[in-house]
């Protein structure tokens, strides 16, 4: 079997090595095993962190650190505000062990405790490990299972390349997004509690159920070589028919879809430039937070976590406070009886090499787009309708990343529409098959992690 | 007929609209026509540019300037050194515009004078234009056809991606490599004096004659999407078999190369800061040039150019003027049967992201390696034994950019060795197919500026 083969079978696969009542049974046993507290404490009151007019950092230097930057674009006419943003400028690693048993293909995962979950665990790929984590810099206990994916030619590579995080709050921060095959590899027979094994197919499940897969397991799981909404009313023959479209029959070809990417990047720039904290225009800071004037978008708050389970059994650490659930939605239509997801290309301050295509709308988007002659907000508008009331194929209600923001769950939904719904389109949004996405997520920094958070229910 | 079938039928085609008699009439009659006078002059001589203790810059604060850095890099162990480099942070146009002519393609070239040009003109690509050109900034004669590359919906698409133009004398400097078919446009029926319609097979024949294709020609025709070496001594049949190789053929995987660039960038960094002119140590500014103590790689000079075909008429500018003619060769060895080439990956301080792939010998990436403790050095000196005897499949001496490099040329050579001539490679070496290479190419900042001309030798 190729690997196409391998994950459809452990897609198919809904009772594996464990049932999913297993699975909820560990779950819940993991969840009354490791006790968390989580409290809101004031910025000023953060131990081992400074927090100053300039910046909020570490004592040490080390993790992260949240910096005030102004922005300025061209993209959509002359554009410019001020915000904080997360500067953690190392690649991180994300990764999937997956192995064979019983000749399915199986996930490890791993319940994992993060201080901005709204449900203290969700699931998260087997190994994630900053820089400092996996060269062992801090000499706390070392990551388990991180060993595989330091370099070695001998294991098997499904999928490996760094991609963005959230380029409205990350500093152009990437992680390697890997899955890595170790059927052949030596491998312990009995793994820790907190990790579990899981098919294809029991993980498509969890993600239709609101907050279980964490951000990182969904980015890591949009690299995976084949798509289908095969569970979803979408017919599956519909998909199977746009991922086997051959670039004639996509209403853009690729050498197209690379100069439209091309043609942005040399037209258009986005520059971000540090500014102390103080200094952040229609921002407050105060001891207890830092705060947009306007309530848009998010704070920058302290959390103390008294925990069981990790290394440092309490700390405390800034975070960035969600003020509102967003809208992250992919419009599906037929153009010439081929399925096609549209997407927008967005300049936002983080990316890391200007433009990354968003989901057809994605919320924060907007967050510091007040300007009411501001053609996104029509747009966007426009397309938030089309998620009322039409065929959808997905909705959930997901989290993001729980290390650094807190209670931040936005709706991720995909919608179908009949052919010619949608027939004119703005000039930074772009058709794409399923074909087409497959080819483009192999590469770096083309889909951005919203888009790539929808692009993995279609796993 | 597709794109491919096209191409390849340009490239059968030597007889043309015109002649490779009428070319060289045509170029010999521009070269006669067009009077240059290029005398080498101070630095502190060149007018309207300041040269001081920090920088080199034009009193408009267009163009481009020379600045130094401090380079520090962890790739082949810790090392750091000095020098000057390029600054010009805006995205230019290299584009051919294509049309077929009785059937078969053309490309309209330029007969162009460069300052840096040993021979004063060279063919360039059909427009040649930086951001300020395009933009028209400058207030100056527009550029002939740019108009065209300026991205509207209805042009056919052949090639169209930001490339990189040298690491190691660019700070990130990146270009659109555009490659437009014009059949069914609006055209004009006669072009300017200095233009020239050429067939690929005419270009190809051109390319095995030193210094008339001009460098940005040759980066912009490696993106063409099939790769062959016929009229060289290399069968046609083994190369055809490398293009439709699959990749169960190759010896590694494309997730597989996808997973050694991301390892590398990853775990390796190199990092670059700007330093003023005077601080950089090993490296002389005098009134006259700047120059390294080594008699190292380049020194930056002045010239003061008086020509005749250019929108002004007499100008002088800083340039870098190169000490060595250098090797860039690419070894071709069959692995199962199949040919292989054999790329190595950089960490070039001007990079974009950090690394690209160089061919086998790059003579540039020793310019800074005098530590004899460098493993690059032992290895660059085994390699190179590979182009002294061997089956040579292209060797010929070709210019780098004359705009920014003055009498910068360098061998460009492609050797074919016998299958395990070659056993063991460096850990930065890769294998790759001319299939993997023709999709690797599709993508921005894979392949240098060095590969890629070389590549363009295989059109």
């Amino acid at each position: 079997m190729n690997y196409s083969e391998k994950i459809s079978l452990s897609k198919e696969t809904i009772e594996g090595e464990h049932s999913l009542d297993d699975f909820w049974s560990w779950y819940n046993a993991r969840l009354a095993y490791n006790r968390f507290q989580i409290t809101e404490i004031p910025l000023s009151n953060v131990g081992n962190w400074n927090y100053n007019d300039t910046e909020i950092s570490h004592a040490s230097g080390k993790f992260f650190k949240v910096c005030g930057i102004e922005v300025k674009t061209d993209f959509y006419g002359e554009r410019n505000w001020y915000q904080p943003i997360i500067s953690q400028p190392e690649i991180g690693i994300l990764g999937f062990i997956v192995r064979e048993i019983k000749g399915v293909l199986h996930f490890l995962v791993q319940a994992k405790m993060e201080p901005g979950n709204v449900n203290i665990l969700q699931i998260s790929p087997s190994v994630q490990a900053t820089k400092s984590n996996y060269t062992r810099v801090h000499g706390g206990n070392s990551t388990p299972f991180v060993e595989y994916f330091l370099f070695k030619n001998d294991h098997s590579v499904i999928y490996d390349q760094l991609q963005s995080e959230q380029g409205s709050r990350f500093l152009k921060k990437r992680n390697r997004n890997m899955i890595l095959d170790l059927t052949d590899a030596d491998f312990p027979n009995s793994i820790p509690d907190d990790f579990f094994w899981l098919t294809l197919g029991q993980l498509k499940n969890l993600l239709s159920v609101d907050n279980i897969i964490n951000m990182d397991s969904r980015t890591v799981l949009s690299g995976l070589p084949n798509y289908t909404i095969g569970n979803l009313s979408y017919s599956k023959t519909v998909y199977s028919e746009s991922l086997a479209a051959e670039d004639e029959n996509s209403f853009r070809t690729l050498p197209y879809l690379f100069s439209w990417i091309a043609n942005l990047k040399a037209t258009y720039g986005i520059e971000t430039n540090f500014t102390p904290l103080i200094a952040m225009k229609g921002w407050v800071k105060s001891e207890e937070r830092i705060y947009n004037e306007n309530n848009s978008s998010f704070d920058v708050i302290g959390v103390r976590i008294e925990a069981s389970n990790r290394e440092v059994k309490t700390w405390s650490q800034p975070i960035l406070r969600s003020n509102h659930t967003l809208l992250n939605g992919i419009v599906i239509q037929e153009i010439g009886g081929i399925p096609h997801l549209l997407f927008q290309a967005v300049f936002e301050p983080g990316n890391f090499d200007g433009v990354e295509f968003a989901p057809t709308v994605q919320g924060s988007i907007l967050e510091f787009c007040t300007d009411s002659n501001n053609p996104n907000l029509k747009y966007s508008a426009y397309f938030k309708e089309s998620f009322l009331e039409k065929e959808v194929l997905y909705d959930s209600i997901q989290s993001e990343e729980g290390g650094r923001f807190y209670h931040d769950q936005n709706r991720y939904s995909i919608v179908h529409l009949a052919e010619n719904t949608i027939s004119e389109i703005p000039n930074n949004y772009i058709w794409l098959t399923l074909n087409q996405v497959k080819r483009l997520i192999l590469i770096n920094n083309i889909f951005n992690v919203e888009s790539r958070s929808l692009l993995s229910c279609m796993i």
